[in-house]
């Protein structure tokens, strides 16, 4: 009675991410921290580029803390949307105007905006899986639905033609994830071209815009020097949504943004209704200081080498022993198909090793487990030989019910 | 179409606070900045204390980047929580818990989150007028509704009998800004005690809880040593909202707490809900580096003789000229009568004298007009002139008034 019975799904759901974190935390407690392999939490630990600290130092030594810590418009610094609008435009060749350019807290900051700007009661969201399973939330809290387009899993491309289907009058958004977590995949211009051809025959059927949202806090974690297409190029209406807290190692900061270029239709009264949604969602602008720091940033990222190092190890290693895994292209998840079709089983197994994964029904993947490498690359080592010891338990595990069906088979001829 | 239509209300209002600021800009750039007298923003201008440089560059030096930048729980970082709970606990003799407090985005930031968790459609959030405006859109994003106690114009004191009256089943929480924008009202001990004996009872009649949420950013700028009275020692039910924008001078950063004490009742689950509405509405976490400079600020505050000079200068001047106005006893407001009926008509005045106050009619009080003091005394000093001119006009408006008046009852006479 006395919280929203709305909240209550939140509450009984809450993460699965969260949950395998806070197992972890209680078996590091347990069994020690360097006895525990923990894969579940996305917390980026490749350094802080030197360049941040810098700019926050210089920022306090050189101007103004009313100016750094102050009011500005709700939508921003005018320099710093001004900077991004001129690296958009110099890099993907998209003429971006400061204007055009709204500071959020971070993506998931941006995409509840948007959620709030476009979703009426019942109005859909159209995914593709898997998905990050926070989306559910943000479109609920105005009362949308969020619609998942199953994935293909012969090797994991973007069911075009099933969203096609899916896609109706309520339809006001699909959000894209690229790269996606939790797979690591990273979406081909062949499939996103695809995805815009068919998206722009749905806007003519269903008689509105459909808004892309590209989220995008991957773009910079890619490997073997793929290439994230820019979607805003391809598709007229695509929004395109970025934070700075995987680039820079900054997470907790909460700083990203959002860009509406001039192709979108309605683009500026979007802008204007994000601007007024972000104040009164109470975001009122995204935190100040490190909007000027990002800015001094925009050509800065971590070494992907870092992750890339863990991901080759991981998944060379995991593979060899007999696991099946999506080869990973960007960001830093593996995805890991249940060995076992009682996936529950599995997941006690490897917690009696001590590696936490967490399992993806709630990305709408069910049977597969994502593995977070966004940890020391000797905590990977490490964490061989209890995988080792649990590749031999799945196999032990497949025997017994390899042979339990033979015997079940014979007594079932005898009967 | 594209946009949802709960959006609309949103977009026709916007903030009128907003829009005086946007005519102050515009009149600034035609006139000279040095020309317009602009009392629209809630912008702090005390000097930013330097504690909170210090607190920057020692933490950039001493801690690991990623502890600084990183995600910790969604809820805040356990030594701040604990640093926080300790302050109240010596400030205010409640015996608060880490536990019970949760890191947020400014109060603006906590409100939402405390809404998303309280409200279903329908539900209702009882407030004082005159209120904040943008309290009818938290409310509205999860399709509550706002219920207003009208003020009492003799003394600007709570109407207690009237709020009782207004709470229904259905009343789910009662927002309490103290001290008051826009009035600068510091609601007194005696009347906040029957407030809380009001809402007792309330709770008994309608069979759940009552929150009261105590919305406090301006609690440390108060006046001629006025106390502010701590709800949560009157009332069990309070949850108590602080923002650290007005006592450190850093609105744009976006940082405050939310505590929930012992007595709350179902405190424990709100805390929880309050995590998980705040992690989904796509805060995640308080930025993180300013959770920090914040916890080593708890003691500090910015001069508030610097607002104390400003508040009384205008004041003394105003009333002294013949306008009427509140005493402001807090935050940095101050609230004047249309000395004409014709409201509209004399800001129009005002502005001609390039003289920018905001109408309280959105903050529901129509009639009068909100004067920001946080502007350099200088600025005030210069106004001064402005005022009298106005005063000028204003006398000189109401004589002809009451001559048309006469010479109306005349013709009538006459007739």
């Amino acid at each position: 009675m006395a919280l929203a019975k709305t909240m209550e799904p939140l509450l009984q759901g809450n993460s699965a991410i969260r949950k395998m974190f806070e197992l972890g935390q209680e078996m590091a407690e347990k069994y020690g921290k360097e006895n525990v392999y923990d894969f579940s939490l996305g917390n980026p630990v490749a350094p802080v580029p030197y360049e941040v600290k810098n700019a926050i130092i210089s920022l306090l030594e050189n101007q103004d803390p009313h100016e750094i810590h102050g009011y500005m418009k709700n939508a921003g610094y005018d320099e710093v949307r001004e900077q991004i609008a001129r690296h958009l435009k110099r890099r993907f060749e998209l003429p971006y105007e400061k204007e055009q350019i709204l500071l959020c807290a971070g993506a998931a900051g941006g995409l509840n905006v948007l959620m709030r700007c476009l979703l009426d009661e019942e109005d859909e969201v159209l995914c593709f899986a898997p998905y990050f399973t926070e989306y559910n939330a943000y479109v609920s809290h105005y009362k949308g639905k969020l619609t998942v387009v199953p994935i293909k899993e012969d090797n994991f491309s973007l069911d075009i033609a099933m969203a096609d289907r899916l896609i109706r009058r309520k339809t006001k958004a699909v959000i894209l994830n690229n790269p996606n977590n939790p797979s690591g995949v990273v979406y081909k211009e062949e499939e996103l071209k695809a995805l815009a051809e068919m998206l722009r025959e749905a806007e003519e059927r269903v008689g509105h815009p459909i808004y892309l949202i590209c989220d995008e806090p991957y773009r910079e974690l890619v490997y073997d020097d793929r290439i994230v297409p820019f979607m805003p190029g391809l598709y007229h209406n695509s929004i395109y949504l970025y934070s700075f807290s995987k680039t820079l190692s900054i997470p907790g900061e909460r700083i990203g943004y959002l860009a509406i270029g001039a192709g979108v239709e309605d683009g500026e009264k979007l802008m204007r209704a994000a601007t007024i949604a972000g104040r009164t969602l109470g975001f009122v602008n995204a935190p100040s200081l490190f909007q000027k720091v990002i800015s001094e940033c925009l050509e800065v990222k971590v070494d992907v080498g870092f992750y890339d190092r863990n991901r080759r190890l991981l998944y060379t290693e995991l593979t060899e022993m007999g696991f099946s895994c999506l080869p990973p292209e960007g960001a830093f998840y593996l995805l890991m198909k249940s060995p076992l079709e009682d996936t529950e089983g599995f997941q006690k197994m490897a917690e009696e090793e001590h590696i936490i994964m967490v399992p993806t029904d709630g990305f709408g993947l069910p049977g597969y487990f994502r593995l977070s490498y966004c940890i020391p690359f000797e905590s990977i080592e490490s964490s061989l030989p209890a995988f080792r010891a649990l590749w031999e338990k799945v196999k032990h595990r497949k025997e017994t019910d390899a042979e339990q069906k033979d015997s079940d088979v014979k007594n079932q001829k005898i009967l």
